[in-house]
């Protein structure tokens, strides 16, 4: 393998020189990523005016085999990011070390960047995005959120004049999957689960999809977009999806309701913004209701915009290649205007507020004693605590048990979580089985 | 009103100075988009860096009464396009002239231009779109396609690393509404019509909207885009919705399928594309399937991201008002990074492929005579043609008569036009009442 110091000084990119281009990483997106560049070569030419080349990729087992040559591959990315070789770094290793560093270094060393990784933007978003502004330098994150799906720069861009009033998103295609399996074939969460496992949707160790963390991710991101604010991860409310089950499910169809596990942002009230990631109950009716599989989408409503949704797959080799590629494209373009380094860094100093806050409508199953008075009590424990029942089903279960569902009116969740208490304490009730927010 | 000639040369806008948008047009885009930009100027401010002002209104009337001040009108808009007291013009006038002469002479005067007019980019976006790169100014219409929605520019740039494979839009609210009622209230084209021009979605010659014009002008703007091309709009094949009966509707419906009016631009073969407006029948199940009412939505297949939809409020003051201050936004960004002038012009040469060379599946409705032999002659006859059936519905009528519905297997458009010519001159056939294409 060539040696990657002592190169002749860097010259910028012209009609006779193509954008050099460095992939850290050399799994599914980057070799999709490779592919693409490869295949819409002249697309892209035609596109931007400048021709584009991955000339180098980073790659930490150097002894696997691989079908491109050997001159392509360097195990020594600490030496790569900083090469007079390349233009752009391309982060495709994910998670946050040695990613972060790297990706700190090649920009100290002007090398714009463009990453897919959730988890850096996530924490260390804003202090990169000043570093690369202030160096006149892009660094894109299309792929971060959503995969394929254009949203990240759609919000910085053409949707920038609106105040976002709220924001919910499927942005995990492995719970989306496992939810989607449930509804249709009355699946539990445990089988629904290992047969995605076993279609590779979802990982031997599924914590990072089905607890919400890779949501709560996405989630962060879409807030600093949109409000111009990096929310410390602690700051947001986060539950996965292990607590639903069929019955659940059943439960909400039955009262037209489907089960997504969403990412929310919204502004509660003035200059305050609440963060979270849960389960939720949406209408059958909503638009985000139909999105299922391993599809993602994002639902918005802006002040001017209304209500607008953009969906997609939201993970995969060539959808996330696809952000990948329209990121360097754009990257590529701003060489050429010399218009890099137009990122707004997160300056705003904007307080979340806790999921305690929340005012919502909410979504309970309880098993029952069948006796006389039981609903009585319990519609009067709400009652104490301005707790409006907005729906109620009922279903007798053999051995003098009942099931009881309820959906409230809008109250505020520490009410709420209150009456649920003074309920479960109730004689009558056998146990309180589950409770969801509802929203939409 | 104070004279516009004689002012200071221009200077670059800068963190002292705004900068400078003038308005042609006054009607509810105009208005939503004055007040969008003076509710949201502090979110503007942040996101771009720089002040924005709306320092001058062109309209066409004096004498109408307006809540702002008169000395922010002026009738002269030639002079308004060429005043050194403005950066960017803004057209919202609509139709093809004066449009046209006034935005040539801004961008000749150096001004960017932002529009919101589908005829002038479908029929002059090339020559203007060239003009605008040669002179190193920007020419955004965010707002010509799809209203709100996020679509030319995610097109231009996250997604242009893509090949399109095929694009299906619902491009126009009015017919939508229309489709909709029919579908929802078993209404009549003409009785849907006049509901919608009551509740001022129609206008009162429903021609641009119902024959689908307003169509075909964004869909030749996508073609545009995503082929770089300007399709000649004789080349677009273009029906519109007038000939759809409630009939149809409802035998669509009983065969899983709704009717939509759809705008599609595909690459029928390498380097061939064909653009077409028609109403087609899609399966229920298909995501454009349940984008109602005045929405719109934007579907797209590109060989990397796979399956995509964008969809939104098409029209309407509001959401027209946040993709025009979208791209004002993005060119207030291009004059602080001086980055203005990065369009790619149409620069394609492509053919177009005429509606006759159509591979589809088709739908058809005829009356028949309910006599022995009938279904027999009908299916000998397709046969004959290549036109194998995949799914029919027959119905008995009073007075002797039946109603059959039939699909096809994907066959060619003139094979398919010609069967039906001699299934119409069958004894057995009272009227071939409707025939459409099957799309997704």
């Amino acid at each position: 393998m060539p040696s990657l110091s002592n190169q002749e000084p860097s010259s910028s990119p012209s009609a006779d020189r193509p954008v050099r281009v460095a992939l850290l990483g050399f799994g599914t997106v980057g070799s999709g990523t490779y592919r693409m560049v490869k295949d819409n070569q002249e697309e892209i030419a035609r596109k931007t005016g400048l021709a584009m080349e991955i000339v180098k990729i980073g790659i930490k087992d150097e002894t696997k085999k691989r079908s491109l040559p050997s001159s392509l591959f360097t195990t020594d990315l600490d030496e790569l990011v900083v090469s007079d070789e390349i233009d752009v770094v391309v982060e495709l290793i994910g998670g946050e070390e040695p990613a972060a560093g790297l990706v700190e270094k090649a920009l100290l060393a002007k090398k714009h960047v463009v990453t897919a990784n959730k988890e850096l933007i996530a924490k260390h978003g804003s202090r990169l995005i000043t570093l690369a502004k202030d160096s006149g330098l892009d660094l894109h994150f299309e792929a971060a959120v959503g995969g394929g799906i254009p949203v990240v720069q759609p919000l910085k861009h053409q949707l920038a004049g609106n105040d976002v009033i709220k924001m919910m998103g499927i942005l995990n295609g492995t719970t989306n999957y496992i939810l989607t399996q449930m509804a249709t074939h009355g699946a539990d969460f445990a089988d629904a689960l290992a047969e995605a496992q076993q279609k590779g949707y979802a990982e031997a160790d599924p914590t990072n999809d089905v607890d919400g963390i890779d949501t709560m991710y996405k989630t962060a991101i879409l807030a600093a977009i949109t409000f111009g604010k990096q929310v410390p991860l602690e700051q947001i409310h986060r539950e996965g999806i292990r607590k639903v089950s069929y019955a659940d499910i059943h439960a909400a169809q039955m009262l037209g309701y489907v089960i997504k596990l969403l990412g929310i942002v919204e502004e509660t009230k003035e200059g305050v913004i609440m963060v979270r990631v849960h389960p939720a109950l949406i209408p059958q009716t909503h638009q985000l209701a139909s999105v299922n599989d391993v599809y993602n989408a994002i639902w918005l409503k802006g002040d001017f915009v209304g209500d607008l949704m953009f969906s997609g797959r939201g993970a995969g080799a060539d959808p996330t290649a696809s952000a990948v590629v329209g990121d360097l494209i754009d990257v590529a373009r701003n060489i050429k205007m010399q218009g890099s380094g137009s990122a707004i860094p997160y300056g705003q100093d904007m307080p979340t507020s806790p999921i305690e806050e929340l005012e919502s409508r909410y979504y309970l199953r309880l098993t029952v004693e069948d006796t006389a008075g039981t609903l009585g009590q319990i519609a009067t424990a709400f009652g104490r605590r301005e707790v409006g029942l907005a729906a109620m089903e009922m279903r007798t279960k053999v051995g003098g048990l009942g099931e009881i569902v309820f959906l409230t009116h809008v109250c505020r969740e520490l009410d709420f979580v209150q009456a649920i208490g003074e309920v479960g304490r109730l004689g009558c009730i056998v146990s309180v089985n589950n409770w969801l927010r509802v929203e939409g």
